[in-house]
């Protein structure tokens, strides 16, 4: 009798993604003639940058010659796209990497969700709460998570609070954890963490033997000279992380679909005995046996991203986001609104006024200012009491938006309501 | 302290490949001035076809302009391709599939390696012998297989004898098993099982209630009529088998990455209480959580397969390479080799003769007729005595090593060894 893998029996349905589309369908149904703007999603909106486009009819054209035709590739990932990746990301920053550390794949979900398939089932998990709901799920579906607690969080989980009142700097888990994950600059909130913050996890990291799974999605959108750009620009980081890094929002490559994560051979876990054990072997034995690489044109469009003019694209794509963040925050704060991130991040954390909850709050601005967000509590208890707006939108929408949600805010405020 | 996966650590180095390549190393050091025929790898070398590659063209141009730009996707794939495969690879087989039973990948080895996510760690799983070592690897990983024993076989597997003596037939199995592995046209033999053959394991996995893995990968290389394509085409299968379709051998899709899983609403597998569990929506809910779907152009070259020309042009590609099979048969039987595999499937299944171990014959090939194989032991113990030679090379030099392999063999014949 084959039997099922039960823990993904204990994982509610993905109620938050299904639950706004509801309400946006049934506001939509009742209001055909309202145009709504979304900025829920935090899915990029501009197209390909024009050295990538290029990068990839080339490698198209490549693929119909038999002579230049590629079958099977590295795993692991081409060395054109592995040591330009060295080249660019990790030089600059004074980090000396092997190719051998760098894995490309085909997205930092992947690698997130697949880390733990060489990680033991025993280990103890901390989380950063609000947080990406990929780093809860893959535990539970591998058991480490325990049982779902009534406060919708889970027993073997050690949730690391996030919120205004900490300035969102988490602190440091007063028991022993095992397997740290953070992601800074931080989806949902935007904020992140400086170079001495940084280097607190790195230093406990090291005391405890423990692992931080370090994602950097974000780390192109960072404007601040104190904030790093890599976990290892931080001293003996090499020893306790691993970097994941993706071209999604980078490059705009989510539907893409490029993304590379880092393992240093300095990196180690431990068996039950004691004995350390490289974590960069076990991943190459992971990738070799469960994944046949990244599409040759696809790793010649991320390659692009690198060229002299893909680099001067990219700024500009990642600029013109920012401006729309820039534009969300002022038009926030000016109306009143407590405002987060959005500075060395596309991501606008917005408290709700007058201790709305999240769900309300989302409600409002949907069904009077025709925008949609994503509830904070969605990512975590300590996301209740705010929402998630993105600046991945086109700008004169994301204007628009702002508009919108001044004019609500400055009318339930005349009707004192909130 | 972070704690690595253990099961990990039970698996041996992957030898077969980096033992070829080290013996082929040697001799090529040893002797620069002679050019080797490699027929070891299963990968393609014929370009993608051109409805491919203009599919492709067009997508890339898509994704450079902001009307058409596509960011995320489906995780289970686009519905343009999702109903072309059905309405091409099941239909015609009396088939019926619903959009949601099947989910694009970018590749069979990741769906073989991932599918074992949401099955339980107790199951027992049975693999015909020899077999792609993927499917033993991935059941280590996941601490399945017990310990591996002198003999080079795990404890907690049960392997299916595949030789000339059954006829590549495997029996069923004389205990329950929960989980079995089939791959039909078979890679390494290039054998496969009639219907009437493939309905005994359908019947044998309703009576026990277990699960059939069923690799198709090769279905497109099926020159006979009672082979069939899919396990689906056996009443009753759509409640015990998940299907794996790959565009790798197909539509030369090796180095551009697409696959397909098919996970009926009907297929299930239990809890230890014996509950019922629908596996659609536990492969549904892995692949939305740790998946974020295939490249958006590759998908429309996946489709592209499917055009009216795209079929004219992979039938042309894989009649091109079963040309190859038929010469690499027909020469070997000639030359008085036994061989098998290679009507309905791209691989040739080798005896080695009078006796010799699948290195000995081997080494002989690669020393005396300069042409590389892959010894059959490396895919198991039943691999023992037989060698594997793929199709997928050029006709030239295909034609070129047998004339080498028979000369070989009419002088090892003079000579008396072997």
């Amino acid at each position: 009798m084959a039997l099922v893998n039960e823990h993904f029996l204990q994982l509610p349905g993905s109620y938050l993604f299904s639950d706004i589309a509801r309400r946006v369908r049934m506001f939509e149904e009742q209001h055909p003639d309202i145009p709504l703007i979304r900025m829920g999603i935090g899915d990029v909106t501009l197209p390909l940058p024009k050295a990538v486009v290029g990068a990839m009819h080339l490698a198209v054209d490549e693929m119909s010659r038999k002579a230049s035709f590629r079958g099977y590739g590295p795993e692991q990932g081409y060395s054109f796209l592995v040591e330009t990746i060295i080249e660019n990301d990790y030089r600059p920053l004074g980090v000396s990497l092997d190719p051998d550390e760098v894995f490309v794949s085909d997205g930092s979900k992947s690698d997130t969700g697949n880390i733990g398939d060489i990680l033991g089932k025993d280990n103890i998990v901390a989380v950063t709460d609000p947080v990406y709901p990929v780093y809860i799920d893959t535990n539970v579906m591998a058991g480490r998570a325990g049982v779902l607690t009534e406060s919708g969080i889970w027993s073997n989980i050690r949730y690391l609070p996030c919120t205004a009142e900490n300035g969102f700097i988490p602190e440091l888990p007063s028991e022993p954890v095992d397997i740290i994950y953070l992601c800074f600059p931080n989806n949902p909130t935007g904020t992140t963490l400086t170079r001495a913050e940084l280097r607190k996890w790195v230093n406990f990291a090291i005391d405890t033997k423990a692992l931080i799974l370090f994602d950097a999605a974000y780390e192109a959108y960072i404007t601040e000279r104190d904030v790093p750009h890599s976990i290892y620009e931080i001293r003996g980081a090499k020893q306790v992380a691993i970097e994941f890094r993706s071209f999604s929002k980078t490059a705009g490559f989510t539907g893409t679909r490029c993304a590379y994560t880092v393992v240093p051979k300095a990196v180690c876990a431990y068996t039950n005995a004691g004995d350390k054990v490289m974590l960069n072997a076990l991943w190459n034995r992971r990738q070799t046996t469960k994944f046949n690489g990244v599409s040759y044109v696809v790793q010649r469009a991320a390659q692009a991203v690198y060229s002299e003019e893909g680099i001067r694209q990219v700024q500009k794509m990642i600029a013109y986001y920012m401006q729309n963040a820039l534009l969300i925050r002022k038009s926030l704060l000016e109306a009143g609104f407590e405002v987060f991130g959005g500075v060395n991040a596309p991501y606008i954390w917005v408290r709700a006024p007058k201790g709305l909850t999240s769900w309300k709050f989302f409600d409002m601005l949907l069904n009077e200012a025709h925008v949609v967000g994503t509830p904070g509590v969605g990512f975590g208890p300590s996301g209740e009491g705010y929402l998630r707006l993105t600046a991945f939108g086109d700008k004169k929408l994301t204007q628009e938006a702002m508009s919108r949600i001044t004019a609500w805010k400055l009318s339930s405020l005349k009707s004192n309501n909130p």
